[in-house]
């Protein structure tokens, strides 16, 4: 609610919290100035101006119990998904940007196992995703995400980085960047400094880089992960390929932990999320920072008006 | 010269270059508005009011090789360091602020295979040193620095992580935080999420953790390392545990790339670092950055006045 009041006057954009009306009138009670919100049921009719913020109206059937993990309230995260997923599926909106989730809630309603994104790429037909995080102009790629630090490390081989630099380029071109410039971390301490702290960088690394140069990318690497997140966020870079999930995520997080939004690429709309739980401790006390939901919208809105999403589907 | 000109009122404070004059005063031409610079040599006799900042004059006997390497170059800094160590192991100065070193030099000249820190500790008697990283008030401790990555998962351990947070409880104490409130971050995504995604939290971390509180330190962990760091910087700990190289490195320097400064623990004396390398590709240009010199300089100025240090030997 925060989040809608900040973005309201989005020029050209219909913005629609979907879910329960009088849960989420309850929420827009928390902001300090409330403004007016108004229930609509689906998202054919075009928008009745002058009338207030939208909400499209899932039932939650049951007491909401704030602050408190339930079967009732995962089940209810769960149709705002389906509801979500099959309007962007059929077209009548063309981005979703989601809020978190808690994955206990939706284990307890039966829905467990799968995260948010594949949760969407089941509705979707089983679509192979990729998670993107944003921050500022920089995207960064992951190599594996949800593996043991051990586990991850054997995923660090010739074939698989260069696999990944081809997505990243093709991603990237997609999202309407024309000439993407991808730098590549490395692994070691100060990239392994020749061999001395480690061989991953001459004997995987660079030579992955060096097969996607001679493929036309614009690849450097490796360069050493203490310096190539700050080198990509000042410009040098367009994307970044995590070799690991912390790599990226301690980089973008503790550079700026409340801005970091994610996207997924792979459905067949585009999707924005929030990059960060559900902070139940804090729930309905009017605390919530609000910034990585504006700016996750923020970042949907501008793909969307550069067309860049649309072009290639 | 950037950074003394910055730091030329420091208050009570005898800031002293330590190097060639001649080369000095060359490289305090480059700084916009030139100012006064006197030759000193030696410190026993008190500052000379007015007449400009002292240089410690330590002779570069060749002529300098602006932007390269070599053996002369390198032979002379090892010179300016053995300086700086006995003026402070004799007690004349109480403080060391060091400028990055050329490795590739220094083992020119015939002293290769130690690091900067390596060489004073020798310098000090072999003293048993640990460098800390320093971003506003935090500090970062490390289990381990210039190891491979996967050498490095082998020494975290319930064993030496307990260790670890004995020795910077102490260290912080030494320092003058007297009830010094540590972090012990998670290794794997999500602290491992359970189980899920790797065993070390629940085997080595958590177990040490919970070993340190029972002996009475202040300690909380694991957590996320996508969010200790983040912690850290608005308060919620004085000092974090790095569990390798890159964790702690890749969250300050994309942080602040440019302000992160260290601080060695266990010399006789106080000494401070810049963060970044020599640079020789913007050698002789004015383009470098004084910040983190300027703020290593500070740091040490802050310790000194607090007196923390002096109380501890």
């Amino acid at each position: 609610m925060k989040a809608l009041k900040a973005l309201g006057g989005l020029d050209g954009v219909r913005l629609v919290p979907v879910g329960d009306y009088q849960v989420l009138r309850d929420a827009a009670e928390l902001v300090e100035g409330p403004f007016p919100l108004q229930r609509i049921d689906s998202l054919s009719r075009p928008r009745a101006s002058g009338s207030g913020a939208e909400i499209l109206h899932v039932e939650m059937p049951a007491q909401l119990l704030r602050g408190r993990v339930s079967a009732e309230a995962g089940e209810h995260t769960y149709r705002i998904l389906e509801t979500c997923s099959r309007l962007c599926l059929r077209g009548e909106a063309p981005a979703l940007v989601t809020a978190p989730i808690n994955k206990e809630a939706l284990e307890a309603a039966g829905h467990g196992g799968l995260g948010h994104t594949e949760h969407l790429a089941r509705m979707a037909g089983g679509a192979a995703v990729e998670t993107v995080f944003c921050l500022g102009d920089l995207r960064i790629f992951f190599l594996s995400r949800h593996l043991p630090l051990r586990a991850a490390l054997e995923t660090i081989r010739k074939d698989t980085v260069l696999a990944a630099l081809v997505r990243m380029d093709s991603a990237m071109k997609a999202l309407g960047v024309e000439s993407p410039r991808l730098g590549v971390p490395g692994l070691n301490p100060h990239c392994g400094d020749g061999g001395l702290f480690g061989t991953e960088e001459s004997e995987e690394i660079a030579p992955a880089v060096a097969a996607a140069q001679e493929m036309g990318l614009d690849v450097q690497g490796p360069i050493g992960a203490d310096s190539i997140f700050h080198m990509g966020l000042v410009g040098a870079f367009d994307a970044v390929l995590s070799l690991y999930h912390d790599q990226g995520h301690i980089a973008v997080k503790t550079r700026d932990f409340h801005g970091t939004v994610t996207m997924t690429l792979g459905l067949p709309y585009l999707r924005t999320s929030v990059d960060h739980g559900t902070g139940f401790d804090i729930a309905w006390q009017g605390a919530a920072n609000p910034e990585s939901m504006i700016r996750a919208v923020q970042l949907a809105v501008d793909h969307l008006q550069r067309r860049a999403f649309t072009e290639h589907h």
